[in-house]
C-alpha cells in the first residue's frame, strides 16, 4: 500500500486541493511509476503521447529534432513539474518531441484514459490540474516576452538569476539548448561573469 | 434576462462541459460585456491584471513594448478565445502586457475574485477552464518549436495556412510582430506569392 505522508505527489495535490489518504490511495492506483537511468527517453518523436509525468526525483526535459538535425529543448521539469506533449496528450495525436532524463529519475505516469477516469472519479482534481495548467500556459507567454525583448546575455542572466536550481542541476549545453543560446556563447558569459 | 440559446459563451461552456441555460443565466450575472472601439485599450501594462476575457466578437491582441520601443504582439484572440495575462490574473501580479482591440470587438469580462465566485458554486467549470488552458499550453510549447525551427517564410507559410482567418482578418504588421518578422518582410513575402 502507497504511503500518502510525505509522498511528493500527495504533497503536491493539497498545496492546491485537499485530497486525504485514502483518496489519494485510490488515486494511486491508477499510475505507475518508472525509474528511469540518465539519458533515457521516456517519449519519441512520431509516436503517441499516452502518458503525463509528475517528476519524484530527477530531472527530465522534452526536446525537438530541427531540420537541420540539433536538438532543441522546449521545457524542463524538476521535481514536482508536470512535463509532457499536452496537446497532443489531450487530443490524442502523434508527439513531435523526445522526453528525456537529464539525470537517474524516478516519474509517476499517468496514461490519458486513466487521467480521464481519476477526473470522473475526483472532479476536484479539475481544480488541480486547471491551476497547474494556467500556471504553465501563462509562464510560456512570459518565456516568448523574454525571448523576444532581451539580449542574450540578458536572458542567460534572467534565467540563473531566477532559477538557481536549474544552473546548477542542468548541462550547460542543455540551458544553451533552451535559452535559444549555442553552448560557446553560454561557456563565454559564464567566464565573463567569473572574471 | 440574459438567453442562453445561441449565446457564444453558453455554446463554447456546453461544447467541453454541461451547463443548463437556468445555470447559464447565474454564471453570466457575474460577468459583464465590454464593447470596445478599434485600437481601445482593455489592460495597460505596469497595472493590475484582474479580468479575464472571453472575445464574442472582434478581434483582441495582447502586446508589449520592447526596450527599444517596438510593441510585440504575443497573443491573438477571436470570437470564442479567452485572453488575459494569466499568470498575472493567478498570482494577482501586476501584467507587462497591453491588450487592445485589433477591430470595434465585444468581449465577456470576469474579475478574477468573480471566477472564484462561479468555480465554488459550478465547480464543473474547473474542467473546462481545464482544457481551455491544457490547450493553450500546448499550443505555446508547439509555438516555441515552429520559431526554432521554421525559416521565416516557413513560419509565415504555416500561420497563413493553419490560420486563415487571421491572415484576412489581422492587418499585416501585427502578424509580422506575432511572428518576429519586419512588415517589410511580410509585405515581400506576400508580393512573392502573388507573383
Amino acid at each position: 500500500m502507497i504511503k500518502a505522508k510525505a509522498h511528493p505527489f500527495f504533497d503536491h495535490l493539497n498545496q492546491f486541493i485537499t485530497v486525504s489518504e485514502k483518496e489519494f490511495e485510490i488515486i494511486h492506483s491508477y499510475v505507475s511509476i518508472k525509474r528511469l537511468e540518465k539519458k533515457q527517453l521516456l517519449m519519441e518523436a512520431n509516436g503517441p503521447c499516452n502518458h503525463a509525468y509528475f517528476v519524484l526525483k530527477g530531472c527530465l526535459h522534452m526536446y525537438f529534432i530541427t531540420e537541420k538535425g540539433t536538438e532543441r529543448t522546449v521545457q524542463f521539469a524538476l521535481e514536482n513539474w508536470w512535463i509532457t506533449d499536452f496537446l497532443a496528450y489531450q487530443k490524442h495525436l502523434k508527439t513531435d518531441f523526445f522526453i528525456q532524463a537529464v539525470e537517474p529519475s524516478e516519474v509517476l505516469s499517468i496514461e490519458s484514459e486513466s487521467l480521464e477516469k481519476i477526473l470522473q472519479e475526483f472532479p476536484k482534481l479539475e481544480r488541480y490540474f486547471r491551476v497547474i495548467f494556467q500556471i504553465g500556459y501563462g509562464s510560456s507567454i512570459m518565456k516568448m516576452k523574454y525571448l523576444y525583448d532581451f539580449t542574450k546575455e540578458e536572458i542567460h542572466f534572467h534565467f540563473t538569476e531566477n532559477f538557481p536550481e536549474f544552473a546548477q542541476r542542468v548541462p550547460q549545453y542543455l540551458i544553451a539548448s533552451f535559452l535559444g543560446l549555442t553552448p560557446e556563447y553560454v561557456s563565454e558569459i559564464r567566464a565573463k561573469k567569473r572574471s
